[in-house]
């Protein structure tokens, strides 16, 4: 064979004992029968056209007819006139004699451990799958889907893909589409009290997206980071992965507590708070706390990653204003999302940044992943501009408020075990146990708890605490009454 | 001030002389002359109505009211009967006195530079921009955008936005929509003889992704991987700011030079290549050097990560197979793109990795960004499962083919100056000095090129070489004489 003569099959049927002669018909079918089994070609899935095949793996016409007509004769594919051939719906091997070791070994399961980076076995601690998306009671930070006007977004959407022009095809800026960049801007202004231009704007795809970069563009491996405890979990692996050392700074009722962090790592680069509603205790940073964390930043060059990820809902008292609308000396980044106020599937959200990074920020998104997905961009700079994120954010704040209220009338029947924190803002709220429920576990709890239907998250998920808790959305208005008797009955009973 | 009672505004006015007294108003109409002023608010930007706004300030009607007034009469907002108040098209500070220092402070550009970690200051040498997106001829790897089927694109978009349920709005899982899964291995495994089930395939956003969840997953910091030499930017790029330290491994004729690999780190956790198409210097990688490879991976518990970036275009001879269709031992990890097939907004790609790999890889997708956005996820199922992707595949593989022979033609006039290499496949060429030209500079000679209209990469932008040359694309066909003229014109001169 000719050194770079290799064709699909000539490699890939190292296996299918090419030497004995087996024709290149019987190859091809073996290859098409495998990837059948493997499950790559599925039940039911339409084949290319014989021609099509022919052209595409360099054989005769006749080859892959052949080919097709052995799969045909051995029940893995059915030809319908004048619609074509089709993977089976049933696979005949079901009943065959097993395949030959060298031929089934694409279907032997390889799952011997491998060696993984000890960074990839830190983050084994919080496996990569969200909640179920259904409508079960008290799944925290889930945004409920009843409320998005997707009319509107549909509308949009499909003017936006229909506008003439490569803009939406065509690679974007790495920093995010002009359009959006702006309309986030003058949201952020307008209801968040940033200061920005629009240029300080770099549209990522999600909040720990923007931590990452954050990470990368001003951290180096080895470098320290302040998280809160408890806390949000994918920042702190987030922050791990990128090669930091995470140092857990406590947070009490007036939020991070910026001495303890300033006596355990004075020096290092960045801290990250969510000062307008902590997560997951729902305490807001008190204003000399904000200062403090400002002036650590400035005197020791560091930064603050302040996210925002629930800020434009607030239900008692003035808007919290954003951390980074009080820093005069470019210390803050602020960082907002649009998959919790929108919907989750989106994958849009945004950070602020001093203006001497944005360089910084724009090089390591390049990395990252080139630039978020451009007609997405497009319509929500539409849906911002044209009112529809004013209207939505006014809307779910009502609705929101009132499945807060009916929350918390339901949620007196839970006192006598469960001291709620503040429900002021956002989609959650945090609970510790009471002296009379001190003593259990709140994973048991909770586990308790998912099998009656009900998810809530223990509080020890955010990090060891002195005593356990349970943390609850409020967010969906589904069977409230029912889901909190069911844990009443748990707690009762434990 | 009571403790928590900051709102927007408490906060926001810190620099505007609030101790003297000034009303709430006054401050609230600074607020947003200072957002008009800054570029958030832009011209003819409609505001919030007045109601909205107080209820959002959480001030009385009147204060905003009279907030607006001011700046109606100071010429920064108009009012339209009917509509609602815009931001003024012209703005009158252009005519004004300049603003008091400590009002103008968001205005002035905070530009020292800072201090930004290694990685980024190594980042800084491939900034985070894209080619222009125009038609110049010769941009490499700028896929043409005539070519793709925007209606039947965007038939499916419609359809799948109008898709009762929630499976594109809530989460998706991290690895991807069961369904793109299922296409994609169905895809590669028919056209590729990539062997895997759709539980190997993880989608991400990009190659560049791809390659970095491959870094965090299976290296840590100071560990090593083996990059081409020459070879892509952004892959060495991003592999340094996952903290690796990236090994060259020169090119020959026959692809990645192994033995030199082995000389040079035989412990490093990973060999980054493009085995059908080497980029740029368009080579393949030779059998024995795929298997030695392979086998070098399974002794030293290292894993190839093959980019298989441009593997569906190929003009001559039979496909080449994919390595990791050959990979008997899960040593392979497999990157395609949907970013340069079908369009690169798109931001849709995918990594097929071993089985005993596939938690690794999904945690890390989770911790980088949750998922990839779901409804184009979708869409893209929809568009291989019904066909369309391998019709393209045909269609821009036959103009592709027709483009790059016109291509080929016409640069026989630069034959003194510059020995091409092989253009068998893919989307671009590369082409080395002769010994007539060997002592330009092929960065002046790229830039004179593009003073001219021309885009053609210097071969030194992908890594030292002994002598230079240029880069070329051949997928789009604009000015393709045209452009051949301007770079001879060039050449002779210099």
């Amino acid at each position: 064979m000719a050194k770079h003569a290799g064709s699909v099959f000539s490699v890939d049927v190292t296996g299918l004992d090419r030497d004995a002669g087996q024709p290149a018909y019987a190859r091809i079918s073996e290859r098409i029968r495998a990837a059948i089994l493997s499950g790559a070609l599925a039940p039911n899935a339409r084949l290319p056209s014989g021609r099509t095949l022919a052209r595409d793996l360099g054989v005769a016409r006749n080859t892959v007819d052949w080919a097709l007509d052995q799969l045909v004769a051995d029940g893995y594919i059915v030809r319908r006139r004048g619609a074509g051939s089709f993977v089976a719906a049933q696979l005949p091997e079901r009943d065959s004699p097993p395949l030959q070791p060298e031929r089934s070994r694409i279907l032997v399961p390889d799952t011997a451990p491998r060696r993984i980076s000890r960074r990839a076995e830190a983050l084994r601690a919080y496996p990569g799958h969200y909640e179920p998306a259904s409508s079960v009671p008290f799944t925290p930070s889930l945004p409920p889907t009843d409320l998005f006007p997707r009319d509107v977004w549909n509308r949009l959407l499909q003017r936006e893909a229909s506008r003439p022009g490569d803009d939406y095809w065509h690679y974007g800026a790495s920093n995010g589409l002009p359009a959006l960049r702006r309309a986030i801007a003058a949201h952020a202004s307008a209801m968040r009290a940033v200061r920005c231009s629009p240029e300080q704007v770099i549209v990522v795809t999600s909040t720990q997206q923007a931590v990452e970069l954050a990470a990368k563009a001003l951290a180096d491996p080895g470098d320290r980071a302040w998280c809160e405890l408890p806390g949000y979990p994918p920042v702190r692996h987030g922050l791990r992965s990128a090669g930091l050392e995470v140092v857990d700074v406590p947070v009490d009722d007036d939020g991070l507590d910026v001495a303890a962090g300033l006596a355990a790592a004075p020096d290092a680069r960045l801290a990250y708070v969510t000062p307008s509603h902590q997560y997951p205790l729902g305490v807001e940073l008190s204003l000399p706390r904000r200062r403090a964390l400002l002036d650590w930043a400035h005197e020791r060059d560091a930064y603050v990653l302040e996210d925002d990820y629930d800020g434009d809902y607030r239900y008692e008292g003035r808007p919290i204003a954003s951390l980074q609308g009080m820093d005069e000396r470019g210390r803050a980044i602020y960082i907002g999302s649009f998959n919790k106020i929108l919907f989750p599937g989106l994958r849009i959200a945004y950070a602020i940044v001093p203006e001497p990074l944005i360089d910084a920020f724009v090089d390591a998104k390049h990395i990252a992943d080139g630039h978020t997905a451009l007609l997405m961009q497009g319509v929500l700079a539409a849906f911002i501009d044209e009112g529809h994120l004013g209207q939505h954010l006014r809307k779910t704040r009502a609705a929101y408020d009132r499945r807060r209220s009916a929350f918390l009338e339901e949620v007196h029947a839970l006192a006598p075990w469960l001291h709620f924190g503040p429900a002021r803002a956002g989609m959650h709220v945090a609970a510790r146990f009471a002296d009379a429920a001190s003593g259990l576990c709140d994973r048991t709890v909770a586990a308790a708890c998912g099998e009656k239907g009900v998810v809530v998250h223990p509080l020890s998920k955010y990090g060891r605490t002195a005593r356990g808790g349970l943390v609850f959305g409020f967010a969906e208005n589904n069977r409230v009454r029912q889901g909190v008797a069911a844990i009443r009955r748990i707690l009762a009973h434990a």
